[in-house]
């Protein structure tokens, strides 16, 4: 089809749903099975379950009632197209997936549908199923990144004494080791386990206030059910405190200290956390980039067949695990940035910056996720090749310790001497090609200043790595 | 399920397609089913079509050849999961596409199968099928601007005296006019589709460049074509030009001037041109929903049966399509950064940024297209209530035109002590209760200075809206 | 002057230093002192300082040298606009600065010129200059959010009974109190003072890695410390130990794991929590601005003599806080994406993703920090009316509480009859005009259901505020 | 000082005014100059004088009085800073400005003082001068593109012809020549030029709308006006385009369709073709520092003396062009989308949103400016190394083709067999560290299927450059 029947074509066109064309980080990984549409559907369903469980156990559903709304409330009982098409008229799926839950209740026993929603409101569910799928995937992105540290600390030991260039600003600086950049990364990784766990923790929350947060609804319903007439305005406190307390233990989630429709920190620290995750892991991905590079060498990924496959070149092995999550890292960091946008929310609720939310954090969790599989591949076989950070080391002739030259030389001729010495000889290493400390030791003014024979064991590469080692040390045991 | 048995079971499930749940703006639209796997899929498949024609246009495959590959390039032979879940291997679903499409096509005419993706790249197939999306996406959503465009044209010249009062930092500043203010809205669509349609004309161009953008691989198979026997660089040169011209011929997109691998301008116009797009249908959506209110009441949303229901309060009839189109606006531009943010990519193919461009510019233009659809809706629909606006116009008693009493004292007391009487006079009237008019009519200092008959004539809100009949007139004109 | 002539003498004007012309929501604010080139400036020196005490204390240089730096080390010392325009030939400040501070120091004691930045590399100064600088200003926005939280805290309280409507998706949805809202606006503030003081006590870390990490120009000199000689690895790693734990007693930071120059989790994490702070802000400001609409009129922004003046309209008291506060919000979380996006930061210094952070980070620091100044004055002012709430609550006639109507005729009509007629009778009442009860009144399926006094104290908005005392009590508890 | 003291300090410091310390980028360019404060002030004094003059013309101020207007609307008469903080009692530095303007007019005739800011609002005259600013700043860029783009005309010229590795996902794929990178460059300079210039003719406009966008207040008194007296609505059009026609013709600057206080399109063209520009260096930045690298070394920055100095390393000579060009890159689209995200401003004048413009406006013109005048020293200075090139593409011993071998191979094995065979042989290649034209001449698949002189004639890189000699003609044509 050309661009103008395609044009004709596409107004006609009937939607297919989305397979993760478009986005190889995560395809096929278990994140993204946590999150898409149909885990999401059900966490919308576990959360108006545990709703009318809660309910029950305080008193004012009855037990029956909560147990056929359970029975319920799978996703396969639901077409979730149909529910996302009815949400264009109301913004949001809840409310056509109450009408759908209620008709499945109803059909198991129709008294039971009398309890489906009961005092609720759209966001209390679909945060409350927001906060159920970020707690499945977070628990699946922390396995895979404590895989990938483990991965790294074998490497990080593994190396420790392994002379590599340090490079900045995309030059050869002065040497390190390949076990403190394993480190590194190993480090970055443990610090987003630590961001994470610690939002699994604290801001994963249940969603429990009613039309507007005031858990009116749910009160009106407790107060008229028999055992409650003539309800206190303490005995309201009371209530809305048990309900709370239930619904916490039916889903496993925290309980935040005041509703949270319009006070959107939870998203906005899950945001944070998985930019941070997927920035840490884009760390990893960018060095493996540098250092896999033809005339560099230094590590290459681990390539199964077919992995790394072009549709051109029969020679290539394209790094696709580090491509795939610095595709991420570019990503996550907008959408999480419109996360934190939506935190100045208007009213009980906003009209639009709560809607706007849903895509980006199912993105980010899933963009990381697929990240965090990725480095957890890349990590177990990364290839190391010392010969090759050896062999790169020596490419400066000398130029790389010019550092550790300058300070040894600065008691003897002054700092600032020294210093102009190396830049001069460095120079002149770089237009003549010639070692540096071939014409060091033609140096009229090194002359009885430095012996050849320290020269030659200040030059050595290996004898400049500093605290190296002691850095590794201290970073494994974290 | 819990949170902790969810846990378990999202380790397992298997994933389920995205339908649209967490987006609801562009659930159900025409732009949604342009753009989705399903459509994307098909313009790859389009793109290898275009490509084996044109290179049969140009001698170098079989006309045969050509036609037995465009017949096999279609979607429904292909599973879309299958092609997704191979990208993971090689970072990008074409070269799983191509082995797919080869088989296909072998299987039609194996002779065939030797000319697919003939000489080409991943990248030349990606991106000219990315094109063909976009062009297909930008004629569905100009046309719904278009629609927008002429509802609100004949709201402005309904209401193009129909006098409101303009608010500034929230508050009450002049009376203006609802015409004044759907022609701005109108005038911020016309300058989208302006720029959509640039972006149309100039920046959908195909891709083709073979591995590396010199076009090499398509020339080696060109010159190994008997009729080209020992082509010198300048035939080179011309076999280059033929088989571009072709194969923009066969897609219906622009030539660019180089192959754009690495040189992402049409991606990053797409973007900016886009964010406008959202941007601009969003100002409309802001304005809406404060005019909406409950307090205000000046304008409400068309509401048919069922849209804008709540699953809590049977009162509610919620601004729905306003919020779908804001829920856009919020994310198109940290989506459209994205895409910027991937222009300064290294080498002759990026790494990651060419990855990380394709879900964002998807969603860019179907949030986008969504909210153009809500929007054309919301523009034919909504109700105006001139005598909400008159009533509101008087909620200030006189204050909405101090600027103008301003004006008016400041020839006959100078234009410091004319302000400060009217500061003075407002706060008053703030403070009491009391009309504006009533307070001035009794300062001694404007006694014999202004008549109470002319004090009546300046506080009438209809006599103070400047140009604004003018303004909408000339906006019209556009 | 015209563009024309305005653009050939823009390509001759001197540069005039920036004085907040652009940024009033944090001109004159202590945190813009805090921030501001002349203290950043004096930070740099502070961490060139510190380190040679640092040095002094370990012993590889001479205590005296340390005084005489320290000494030198004074902001005022310097040309900050010379010190700038030096870094556009070696990318940072600190190059031009070490040599500036070295003359300083030359110029009081010639031998203590030695030991300026010695060892150390521009990274180490600069970040740990930067750790200072955002250590002093969040110790500045903290105490402005400690303030306005306990603002909130005595409004919550006040008003722990102020009925009010509550608002979702822009129109009255059912009661709630002002005292629930400010409690929540105090949640969010507290909520990111924890955010702010966790970021404060972990990840504000000194700097100290030298050239590329591994601290070997800090160890080279320690070494050729006379009582260092011969040292062994082991010894290097004590070495490193020791100079560290000194570096981070002189400055009062605390110690990363690992040197950080390319593992950016301490910009990352400022960013974050400074974000959540501008949006938390934004959170009041966006209700303060809906509440302070002319229309609704339910509080008003604390207004002295001159705040909020228009140039243009006399009886204009503009909402100016919260305009600052949210021109902050809208800016910090863009400007903390930027920080999250240098972290895939590549080799041991990046070549520009480093110096990417400085300006977004001082932006974040000082447009949040401007915004907690401004939160602080509006809380401690703001105007509340009670009688506005009042009034506003009867604008819609009882269908502010449908939802309460509903639940109490759910079991006498069933749920769903009980919804459809409060639909019907909410739409009839819209389209008429009519108090909801009345119309209720009328209806036959009421009759003998629903007394009308029971009517009548249902209706009571009042009697529908849910928890929100409790609520309140509970958040204030906190 | 420690963070402690500098805790206490920096509470009480005085602000000092920033000079570039964190923006090396754009430290001392003459766009720096072009848009900070001082150039700011100016230009808002520009706006008021160019209003009065306008005014002037269509007779409703004296002429005498634009005179004395003009002559006191220059920089020099203010004090920036006290401007700046007046801002923050009105959220807008205009306020206090006009005040000021009016004691210094009044100083050299009372009687003009009258006519200060006459009908105007803070909006008309903050939005022409951010124009003249921009117009100003757009200029220079502009000026510094061109030269670019000329000095890159002159390197892909010269090296149309110099065969280099063309790299893919960080690893060599088939051959290109540094002129088509060079013409790519330059090619991305003309779209950012031809953006910038469009965005210049189109979208700088004047804003004239009056406190709401009505022009009321300017009508008013034009009405006053003894030779206006009876104004009809018609006239009131009339007037409206005299005075937009002389304040356009005055300051230089385009005519909108309508007043754009609240439609802000202006504001998001501009960002977005900066995002693009700055984009556009950055790819050419990216570009250098890969090919800069140590082991890479195919070009290298101009280096003057002092230029890329390390403050530890005497050997270094630091990227610093492509490392400041990139710091902008990463920060210019995520200001950009501040922009965008300011488009869906409410009412006719937004608390907040219009106010979050300006800072971001003014980082990407000075940010892009800067990176601007780095890239035109970057271009113009750049020393290309043909040899380093050669000897790179020798590095994969023939690989750098195996795509043409395949082609060639195809006809006489089939495409699938002969790539298998290629694949196959290059990994071997790899593993073994042979040539792959040695590898490939003992295969007895190959065996009377290509001879060792077609093999030698295939396998050099030089014969395999495809159209990229064309295609560099084809852009210099541009």
């Amino acid at each position: 089809m050309t661009r103008a029947s395609g044009e004709a074509a596409a107004a006609a066109a009937p939607a297919q749903p989305d397979a993760g064309l478009l986005s190889p980080v995560r395809v096929g990984t278990a994140v993204e099975a946590a999150v898409g549409d149909g885990a999401w559907l059900q966490a919308l369903l576990d959360a108006e379950a545990a709703l009318a469980r809660a309910q029950a156990r305080t008193g004012t559903v009855p037990a029956a009632a909560a147990e056929v709304i359970t029975a319920a409330a799978r996703a396969e009982h639901f077409d979730v197209r149909e529910v996302a098409l009815a949400a264009r008229s109301t913004a949001n799926p809840v409310v056509g997936l109450v009408a759908a839950l209620t008709r499945v209740v109803a059909q198991k026993a129709p008294e039971a549908a009398e309890y489906v929603h009961r005092g609720s409101t759209s966001q209390d569910v679909f945060d409350t199923g927001a906060m159920l799928v970020a707690a499945r995937a977070l628990h699946l992105i922390v396995a895979d990144l404590r895989e990938t540290a483990a991965s790294l600390a074998a490497l990080a030991g593994a190396h420790r004494d392994t002379v590599m260039a340090g490079r900045t600003l995309a030059l050869h600086a002065v040497p390190t080791t390949f076990g403190l950049k394993a480190a590194g990364w190993r480090h970055l990784v443990l610090e987003a386990v630590a961001r994470l766990e610690r939002v699994a923790k604290e801001s994963l929350v249940i969603s429990l206030g009613g039309a507007a947060g005031t858990l009116a609804g749910y009160l009106q319903y407790a107060e008229q059910a028999p055992q409650h007439a003539g309800q206190t305005p303490a005995e309201a406190g009371e209530a809305m405190e048990l309900l709370a307390d239930a619904f916490a233990a039916e889903t496993g989630l925290a309980r935040p200290v005041l509703p949270w429709h319009a006070l959107r920190t939870p998203v906005t620290d899950l945001g944070a956390a998985l930019a941070h995750t997927a920035g840490a892991l884009g760390k990893m991905a960018a060095d493996v980039q540098v250092l896999a590079r033809t005339e560099i060498g230094e590590v290459a990924e681990p390539a199964p067949a077919g992995r790394g496959a072009s549709s051109a070149m029969p020679h290539k092995r394209n790094p696709v695990l580090a491509t795939l999550i610095r595709s991420a890292a570019v990503q996550v960091p907008a959408l999480a940035a419109v996360l934190a946008q939506c935190l100045p929310t208007e009213d009980e609720r906003s009209a639009g910056l709560w809607h706007a939310e849903w895509q980006p954090l199912r993105e980010c969790l899933r963009l990381t996720g697929g990240a965090a599989r990725a480095a957890a591949e890349l990590a177990a076989g990364l290839v190391v090749r010392p010969e090759r950070m050896r062999a790169n080391l020596g490419l400066t002739a000398g130029q790389v310790v010019s550092e550790r030259l300058a300070a040894h030389l600065a008691p003897r001729l002054g700092r600032s001497a020294a210093r102009e010495l190396l830049t001069r000889a460095s120079q002149q290493a770089q237009d003549s090609g010639r070692p540096l400390g071939q014409i060091l030791a033609e140096l009229p003014a090194l002359a009885g200043v430095v012996s050849g024979a320290e020269l030659a064991r200040l030059l050595d590469p290996r004898g400049y790595t500093g605290a190296a080692g002691a850095l590794v040390d201290r970073a494994l045991r974290e």
